[in-house]
């Protein structure tokens, strides 16, 4: 049997013996082969001795036991680090951020508890998946719709609190900002409940963020300071109409006014669903396309096309633009989607046609053009989240197919956030794309667009590949930390990242001499002083670990 | 010289010289004269010996002025108490939560350090006006609209920390939510800033709020854990066309689908400006038409329908509905505003008509159909904050009129927030109404109609007034917190309120033990060990006046 770092035998023994009273000898797991299922599958440090393993899991299906396992992780300083589904794969998956923590797996605390139709929420516990949610609202004909990610079987409690994001409106796709109420267990084992919640008897927790007082909720987003145990959601009505739309550019300088027309058309609530920027002539798909491109295998290129892409640089070439404007592909296509009334969202595209109308040569397409519900089948045809039904066909994108005959065994994202301009693209291309040839990284090798998952700022998300080779692994990882580096050093920031980076990023964070860090450290003591939640994650070390570990 | 509790003449003394060393002379206050303008011109306890009193004030112009007054409190166990601009009248003003603090009044910070039009955001400082930045946004012709409450002399800061409302799009009119990235001083005097800001040359802080890690923001919220001193805001890009409508119902019985529909409306971002709930029969008049209405008299009614209104009975009577719908005057009267281009506006009226057209006998009216911009004169024929423009006119509804000759000295905000239904609405009314009759409290009297600030809930925004005679005023008090904890047995909690009332909200959520307000103190011992911030804010107190203090 594994055993925590700095806990002895005995001690753990005891530990785990109490972990049996309280959630039965069925629901410790401290074998191997049960603990392999909480490896990270896309860990980059895949049998590697750094490779973050859990000693033990235990998986409480109710509050009170994971108040009671809180205490008991107390009274032995025995580490923990709870997950809800642990999918969020190229982000840490379900291992934990300090190896040797005992894992409490939230999965059987799946409970559905409300879904309101009339006022379009839901409350949930962690294990529920965007697939169960899904399923329960199908079920139940509610006509209500979620926001999920790519993939769709992680929970909705363990993404909003990674902050992680969807494809239907702006409002929704924040997938933390979309949240309303928590209940947490916090390390001391008490139980709070934030916002409207703390009033007993409420009747506005899933209605009415705040509360009053400091609102707390912002803490327990990608943190080490308490187990969210129930989590409400604001729902997108059933809407009764989508629309999906592309606005095609001839040019590489289009990019400027394309993106500044985004802005503003977004800051105005015109157009507010997943805008998907792609690059017909650089054979750039749209994000929300990945996945159905990879189905159909990769685009068919002229020869002339072929050789014309590998003269580009920093996505630039005016023969390329040449051939493109000859050829009638455009540089730049920016897919929107409009979700409302058929009529509202026919006048949202006349204006958005019109704000673009600015742009020479200039091209508008409807692509699809839905009265709403679907059937679910029909939904596949489509990028299914921005239907609101969640899929795994995302996981195509690394599989083995025909013309990619190596699939990678998974992948560390890369996601700095940078400015909303077409300026920023062009620089965050140059300077990654630079370094990342000095790194030998697969990263930002042509020219590479972002996503745009929140309003106001674009993202890259970038697979860096894991692979079957440590030393490839290795070389890898070290450039993923100077990539990262590089891009604090320029004030772009990732939001999110796995176990193993995180000291890196929070690195960045450090203005006034890491005072957000320090702050961070300020609440952790004072909230988990025996160190026990989730130590190292988001490189929050507990008081006797901190300077120790990285 | 008044000394504040606890601390030695000598010391203060010492830390008067020391605030005027940081400052200037000038700058700092300790004459009665000078610091009767930090009272409470709307203090509950007017004149009583328990009103809230500052013992100095001082006015620093830099953050590095206030880092270094607050290691001056840290020196001297000074409390001391940040205002931004003071102007939360009904809910404390300018005045200290703990009597004998130290205001740090940051008036003088009244820098406005970016409004960027092409991102639509602008970051400033706390002393820095609604009418400042719309003065600084109309001078540099700037296509951006700022969203500001009733009345425009307050700050943007201040009231995006008190979690104020505003009038336009529902995105903007949440002032916290709308903001995005904060600068703090902690009360170690350490300069903090969060999000995007933590990256040094960081290019996204006004762009995306969240950060990496833990978000802290919320905590310096309604709270006394720092000192903000910078704070960016979305703004939305100037609208090409407003219009105003209504929806009108005729009967008690229509309030259901009204408010249903109404949510699904806004949930689904048909509607998304400020929906305003108003009864032409029971003379209630729409709160952005309040101060209107109180320019231009009373309402006309006939005799008949006064004495009708008599016999209304928690808002209900059949003889008033038969005679509103014998005179054509509905019983309820949904203002819809919408923003956008005029297309874009007409469809969403069209639709929002189309999904209100199973109200039988329902009404539609276009009441304001604008093309933007218009000239700033010409906001003046309409409620200002709904275009975006700050104005004072509210201030007429206590003033003194040849139908109000005894104008209100100030008043206390009673403001819990409910259910977005026509049942909460009602039940409410019921419970306030006969509680207020109790209490002899001059609220709820026929039939009250809450406000629609934010998404998903209703607020009642109710002033109680403070008047000359403190028999009266004590009364009132004791009446207002018996409504505090009416309220909260009903599951129904403020949102906001005045430090004379902060612990009896505050002991509403009082959920497991009142865990959150323990969290709060929590945090509160961590981030603030010598208690010199805010003590009492929001019912925090430091260690030293725990359960001393109320």
């Amino acid at each position: 049997m594994r055993v925590p770092p700095g806990v002895s035998a005995g001690d753990f023994a005891a530990a785990i013996a109490a972990f049996e009273r309280i959630v039965g000898k069925d629901w410790v797991f401290t074998s191997d082969d049960d603990l392999n299922l909480y490896r990270d599958a896309y860990s980059p440090y895949l049998n590697e001795p750094e490779e973050r393993i859990a000693s033990a899991a235990v998986a409480p299906t109710t509050t009170e036991e994971v108040q009671e396992i809180v205490r008991v992780a107390n009274r032995y300083k025995i580490p923990i680090y709870p997950i809800s589904t642990g999918r969020n794969l190229g982000y840490g998956g379900a291992a934990p951020a300090y190896s040797g923590s005992v894992v409490v797996d939230l999965k059987r605390m799946n409970r559905i508890l409300e879904v309101n139709e009339r006022h379009a929420y839901a409350l949930v516990e962690p294990g529920v998946s965007y697939f169960d949610l899904y399923n329960y609202i199908q079920e139940h004909k509610l006509k209500v719709w979620i926001d999920c990610p790519d993939p769709g079987w992680g929970s909705p409690v363990g993404n909003s609190i990674d902050r992680g994001g969807g494809y239907t409106n702006a409002n929704f796709r924040n997938h933390f900002d979309s949240h309303c109420g928590m209940e947490v267990v916090l390390p001391d084992g008490e139980l709070l409940r934030t916002g409207m919640g703390a009033i007993p008897n409420s009747q506005t927790w899933q209605a009415y963020k705040t509360g009053c007082g400091p609102w707390v909720d912002g803490i327990f987003s990608q943190s080490n300071y308490g187990v969210v145990t129930k989590m409400g959601f604001w729902l997108m009505p059933q809407p009764e109409a989508y629309m999906r739309c592309t606005v095609r550019a001839p040019r590489f300088s289009d990019l400027g006014p394309l993106v500044d027309t985004l802005s503003y058309l977004e800051n105005s609530r015109i157009t507010t669903g997943f805008p998907d920027l792609s690059s017909p002539l650089l054979s750039y798909p749209p994000i929300g396309q990945i996945q159905l491109w990879n189905e159909n295998g990769p685009p068919k290129l002229s020869d002339e096309h072929i050789k014309l892409l590998a003269d580009v640089k920093q996505g630039y070439s005016a023969e390329l633009e040449a051939y493109g404007v000859k050829e009638g592909i455009p540089y730049w296509e920016l897919w929107l989607s409009f979700y409302g009334p058929m009529e509202v969202i026919e006048a949202s595209w006349r204006a958005t046609q019109r704000h673009y109308g600015k742009i020479d040569g200039v091209q508008f397409r409807v692509v699809d053009k839905l009265n709403l519900p679907i059937d679910p089948s029909t939904a596949e045809k489509y990028h299914e989240p921005e239907l609101g039904v969640p899929s795994l066909r995302i996981f195509s994108i690394g599989a083995r197919t025909p013309w990619n005959p190596t699939p990678s065994h998974g992948h560390m994202w890369f996601s700095p956030i940078i400015p909303r301009t077409a300026e920023a693209i062009i620089e965050a291309n140059r300077v990654f794309s630079e370094a990342a040839r000095d790194l030998g990284m697969p990263l930002f090798k042509t020219f590479t667009l972002p996503a745009c998952f929140w309003e106001r700022s674009f993202v890259f998300i970038l697979a860096t590949p894991v692979t079957e080779d440590p030393a490839t692994n290795k070389r890898y990882r070290e450039g993923f930390k100077k990539l990262i580096e590089v891009g604090g050093k320029h004030g772009w920031g990732e939001y999110r990242t796995a176990p193993a980076f995180q000291k890196t990023v929070m690195d960045q964070y450090s203005y006034n001499n890491h005072a957000l860090q320090r702050f961070h450290e300020t609440l952790k003591d004072a909230i988990d002083p025996n160190g026990i939640m989730s130590p190292g994650r988001y490189a929050i070390w507990p008081k006797s670990l901190r300077g120790v570990q990285s």
